[in-house]
């Protein structure tokens, strides 16, 4: 959606907030909320551009603050993050001949899209989240695309379900560990084959996955992986592999750098290999969007103070807000229908705030008990963050 | 969302359709599928032109091809209705400083957006559809847009609740059995204050009412009443009324012309009075998006039948699918999140098509025991049509 008169109005503001917190002494603040945005990539050029951070022609964030509390997030404000450049459109124009290898299975194939729309609907609402969502919070500074809260977005794909494919193609092959999804980007010449995006999951995680054709209702666009992307509900972002080529149940992970070394919960000063912790299922996670921390974000009285709130591979059962950094919680209550377990909730907290200076975060519970930490587990590539202290915002009432 | 690669993709499928159509006899058809389509008007500039057919610059309705079955339909391709042209889009330069007067209460009041804000959220996925979605298939062939069936979308407000709003100011005054609100189209000069957007609805309404703020969660478009409207969940669209700058609680309806004339259930070849039904509550309905009939829209084999189904005032419970016209009717599956008995729920059903010529259709039922019936509700306008025969759609599987 473009609204020129909406946009120049809303970057009108955003120009004004950098000054106004600095004379509030919190301009570190204000250079995260208004962090240096370049210009939108022609394959996402229909994006919002006041809506969004673009931090580079493969990194583009949601803004804290243009979350609203609609569940769905746009897809002209939903975040980008790509491994290699995509590939080029024309692969649009026929989508339903888009083909995918089947492998692993007892009768492999190469199927159509036009033959997966056949074979079955599923639609999941889930969240999508890079796993370098927060990283911008860790203080040991890791390389990688500074993202604060809004490389994540709660979205709806159509498909159909990988356990359906499997079963019409004769069932799995016997003890294969991992389900194996390799992307279609074209490797710019002269590049380490070694650099395919390729992601291995654990195969439990096929029970729930989807080969998905529509994001929000529209036929996926090239910037989110159309013609055919590979959903693993309650798995980190770069699992959900794009221009889905090749889909294999296999008995080893994939060899691929972004597998072997990249994406490993390597300890701080280390060096990451193979044997750590992959970036998989998402931990329990929250955060406020309003107010947003930026200027004129919350006027003294009563403020309805919002976020979202998201438990990974569980549904979330209970949020808490605190208006002083932690040292005192009260219940928030959900507001807006529940998508299921994979789907963000929307939280409120109606508080009397009297002029003065706020740290405003939550923290969330999800059924299974796990609770939202305020330390983030410190790692090399800063993956996972989860903490509430980290996601605190600043907020100056006046 | 804008994205020219893939509209001049559609807009070149869309062009073939109706010579294709043509050959097999069914060229009628093809002149609903791909109605003449005008330039989208300025203040919806933003819409995706492949995905929507503009009948005026107040009438804008989505292709029945274009739903896809992501649940909420995205603002891009939602249809618009507008019963005067829109106000200037500087009403939305400060969309806080908008001005809503509440009436019929006990502490009368006019109040900012910001003030609605502070007081609470809710947030309410609901159908929104023009009371005469349908009116194409009357063969009386009734005045006014002639709409199939895309003049609705499922779509997720944001706002305060008017119950809320009413505890704020005293409660309501006694003996009030109505709820009416007042546009803020500026009329054009000369011409009649009786053609002032004002609605009225029985005030029990005012339990789930909203005044929002956002759609699908980002700040409603001036095309869709942005800055505040009025929500009145399982009401026809006309009763949620945009640019709402007055709320009252009254003794009696309404005397607008949209009130007291228009919208009513008037007899076929007869005349509108205001003792006739108004169209306030919508009656439960279903239809089949895809196959959509255009051509190629279903290819020989295994084909996933899916469509919309919502009760109106009750969750949808149940939806059968028959391929012969209503000969013979097999339970279809809901797939996807369930957002509440506002909402539309997406059906699908798995069937085997060999080639041949099908109409294809479904049939709802609500939690109340309300089926979607075989006929429509004659009247002058063209109204409430939900019939199961009408929204049938005519497929030719090669």
């Amino acid at each position: 959606m473009n609204q020129a008169p909406i946009s120049l109005h809303r970057r009108h503001v955003l120009a004004g907030t950098a000054s106004a917190l600095a004379a509030v002494g919190l301009a570190s603040w204000s250079n995260r909320a208004t962090a240096e945005t370049k210009p939108l990539p022609a394959y996402a050029s229909w994006k919002d551009p006041s809506r969004v951070i673009v931090h580079s022609g493969n990194t583009i964030e949601t803004r804290r603050s243009a979350f609203g509390t609609g569940v769905v997030t746009p897809v002209d404000q939903l975040y980008v993050r790509n491994n290699l450049p995509p590939p080029d459109a024309s692969i649009l124009d026929d989508r339903d001949a888009w083909q995918i290898s089947i492998e692993g299975v007892k009768n492999p194939r190469t199927l159509t899209l036009a033959e997966l729309k056949g074979m079955g609907l599923e639609t999941v609402a889930m969240v999508l989240q890079c796993s370098g969502n927060g990283r911008g919070f860790f203080p040991s500074k890791p390389s990688g695309t500074q993202w604060t809260v809004g490389a994540a977005g709660c979205v709806v794909w159509s498909g159909v379900p990988v356990r359906t494919v499997i079963e019409a193609l004769g069932g799995m092959t016997d003890g294969m560990p991992f389900m194996t999804g390799t992307g279609g980007e074209k490797l710019p010449e002269g590049v380490d084959p070694s650099s395919v995006v390729e992601r291995s999951v654990p195969v439990k995680a096929a029970e729930e996955a989807l080969l998905a054709w529509e994001l929000n209702g529209e036929p996926i666009p090239l910037a989110h992986g159309g013609p055919l992307r590979l959903i693993v509900p309650g798995y980190q972002g770069v699992n959900n592999v794009k221009y889905v080529k090749r889909l294999a149940f296999t008995a080893a992970e994939s060899s691929a750098r972004i597998m072997k070394t990249s994406y490993r919960m390597a300890p701080l000063g280390g060096k990451a290999d193979p044997s750590q912790p992959s970036v998989w299922e998402m931990p329990v996670k929250s955060w406020v969007n309003s107010p947003s921390g930026e200027a004129g974000s919350a006027k003294a009285g009563r403020v309805q103070i919002h976020g979202v709130a998201f438990g990974g591979m569980h549904a979330v059962k209970r949020v808490e807000v605190s208006v002083d950094g932690g040292k005192t919680w009260r219940e928030a209550r959900f507001v807006g229908p529940d998508l299921g377990k994979y789907a963000w909730r929307h939280f409120v907290l109606s508080a009397e705030l009297p002029a003065g200076e706020y740290t405003i975060t939550s923290r969330a519970t999800d059924t299974a008990g796990n609770v939202q930490p305020e330390h983030r587990e410190e790692n090399l590539r800063g993956y996972n963050n989860n903490s509430w202290a980290d996601h605190a915002v600043r907020v100056v009432v006046a």
